[in-house]
């Protein structure tokens, strides 16, 4: 597989009262559109990833609302898979390219949170799980927080550990001046913020953002160019009690088997990942799930600075979720990009290295959905 | 183009108090890999079109809650582009077939609307269209009557032609038992009937419904297979006020042209057709966007009873929107299942003799998304 990424736009990510889900969409679209040079009419299909807006602001159709805003007439598809709305986009422009139907694809990712009610919010985004998790009274705080005892349990990985993944993150953002929370913060500062969920505190959280991404994905790859070597997805249960293990998640596991089969890597040669930290202990998982350290070990595994911008393998250069933000729709497509900007050495202050290989990995729900993309240049 | 049918099944339309969007895609999809005769592990992904769920019930990330109830352990994806949401998912599902990633896909269309409050269903439709639309405080009867009164003027079509669009579409759902409204009505009975927004009556309408449809998609094409040769998708503004007419559906107009072109067969090849009746004069304009009859005589082309089961070209056998009802998310899946069944031989007492090529056209919100499909045998 060898998809090309010709273009990238972004919004600033944070709480954004002054722009509608649809500035952001126009804002994130031409950029990526003027960055690839690409005139409207080379557009072929457009893909948007979004969960919330036909819930929160009466507004579906979102395929044929951005092609009309952008004044782009080309086939629309709107994609949803709850958090990893923005990833499964991705997937399903790369199977259109593929398919040799169209030649350049305009993937968007974009959701916007913040001018809404909380309880609205809360309420919608369990719209990811499931309906006895929801009548169980359970929360996505409540959730993750049952995947991180059951880890500290069983493996002994500690509150410094899952600290240390946001401090990590917040080193990240405050080199990224798109970042909702760019400055950085203490291990301590996390240990004493307000308990969510015991053993998830604030700090160990994901914040409720604004924002967009987007891509041009193109059939055509030019020496020098950025590409997608490999795209794949898996599910799992929708309903955290049904799953085999509490401690892995099985989909991303299975996403990214054939991800590194596809583009012919294996875990060691991946220079830097962006992973699903929508709260810490998910980037925990993540390490050992997409084979980064051992089962058991993704705890000390981060506490060891490893993934740290100056680390063997920085992981979640962004901010991640947790401090970059995570406006949902978006954060599938924002990770791709990420990675792009850095293998072409364009990310400035947070420039990793020598990178020639990235990988991302987004998750809906607490991993019903799992999508790994690897990016070679 | 060639994409094998490799399974169909369905559930009855209507008012299912009894059953849950849950039961109707288990049901649906479960009757679909029996009559394919593969097994569950053959599946190799799930696609599922629905608009309101997420909205009405609070449940999103349907594709992983069908991969769940179904216990399917594949990748799974939500497509959503208001009415034409079933379209699209098979048209993305034919794209990752194309793509070589998946040999048999599974897609889904499914829609639960009649538990929920009116007004919250009124509401919910009404995302279909565009922001400045909803404030002006028009509904989807006010805009298709907009375009009925246009058509009217211009070409001199009559209430008469609209109302035997309904009857004709009666007369076929009396044949088909999964019809919501499997009875006759009379020219008299529809013009006699409440006005919704004049000129269309409660009878040119189509109704709220429950229900599900689901295909098997296979790269595999045994001898005798019904298969699809062209699946194309157009978009335009998605507000009405933008169009450039408002008596044509440019994105039919266009989406049929390209579907033409892939399937290598005219207007008159076609046997019969699956089109999307929302509201009678809808059916109008699709004889003539499709190209079945010119511009301004879809209401005498109607009127001739070509289109009736013993015309020349029947359209909407399965009884249409408007008779065999509009479960929004399936329609688009049912379309093709009703011509994959007639192009099989296998529709009773509404068997088309002899038919050897088949369309389906499905619309999202006033034909701001268009998707044509053809089938052959």
């Amino acid at each position: 597989m060898k998809i090309g990424i010709a273009g990238v736009g972004i919004t600033k990510f944070g709480e954004l009262w002054d722009k509608s889900l649809e500035d952001l969409i126009v804002e994130a679209a031409t950029k990526a559109i003027e960055d690839s040079k690409l005139t409207k009419s080379k557009i072929d299909a457009l893909f948007i990833g979004n969960m919330l807006y036909g819930k929160l602001a009466n507004q579906d159709h979102l395929g044929a609302l951005a092609t009309s805003l952008l004044k782009i007439n080309c086939p629309a598809f709107r994609i949803e898979a709850a958090c990893a709305s923005g990833g499964l986009a991705v997937h399903l422009a790369i199977q259109s390219i593929l398919a040799g139907s169209y030649e350049n694809v305009l993937v968007i990712g974009a959701e916007k949170m913040t001018d809404y009610p909380s309880n609205e919010i809360s309420l919608g985004l369990m719209g990811a799980g499931s309906e006895e998790e929801r009548q169980a009274g359970l929360t996505f705080p409540g959730l993750y927080a049952l995947i991180a005892k059951a880890h500290m349990q069983k493996y002994g990985t500690t509150k410094k550990q899952l600290a240390a993944t946001a401090v990590k993150n917040h080193y990240h953002a405050s080199l990224n001046s798109n970042a909702q929370y760019p400055f950085e913060i203490s291990i301590e500062s996390v240990l004493k913020s307000s308990s969510i969920v015991d053993p998830l505190t604030l700090l160990d959280s994901s914040p409720i953002t604004d924002g967009a991404a987007a891509i041009i994905l193109s059939k055509n790859v030019k020496k020098g160019d950025v590409y997608i070597a490999g795209s794949a997805v898996s599910t799992d249960s929708l309903n955290l009690s049904e799953r085999q293990s509490l401690t892995q998640m099985q989909a991303t596991q299975d996403a990214a088997k054939k991800a590194y089969s596809q583009a012919k890597v294996t875990p060691s040669e991946i220079d830097l990942a962006e992973v699903h930290d929508c709260f810490t202990i998910a980037e925990i998982l993540a390490m050992e799930d997409l084979g980064f350290c051992k089962q058991g070990e993704g705890g000390k595994f981060v506490e060891s600075g490893k993934t740290r911008l100056e680390g063997s393998l920085p992981v979640n250069t962004s901010g991640g979720l947790k401090a970059c933000g995570h406006p949902v729709g978006a954060t599938g497509v924002k990770q791709i990009l990420e990675i792009a900007q850095q293998l072409k050495g364009l990310s400035g202050k947070r420039q990793v290295k020598k990178a020639k290989v990235g990988l991302t990995q987004n998750v809906g729900g607490t991993g019903a959905t799992s999508v790994v993309h690897i990016l070679k240049i």
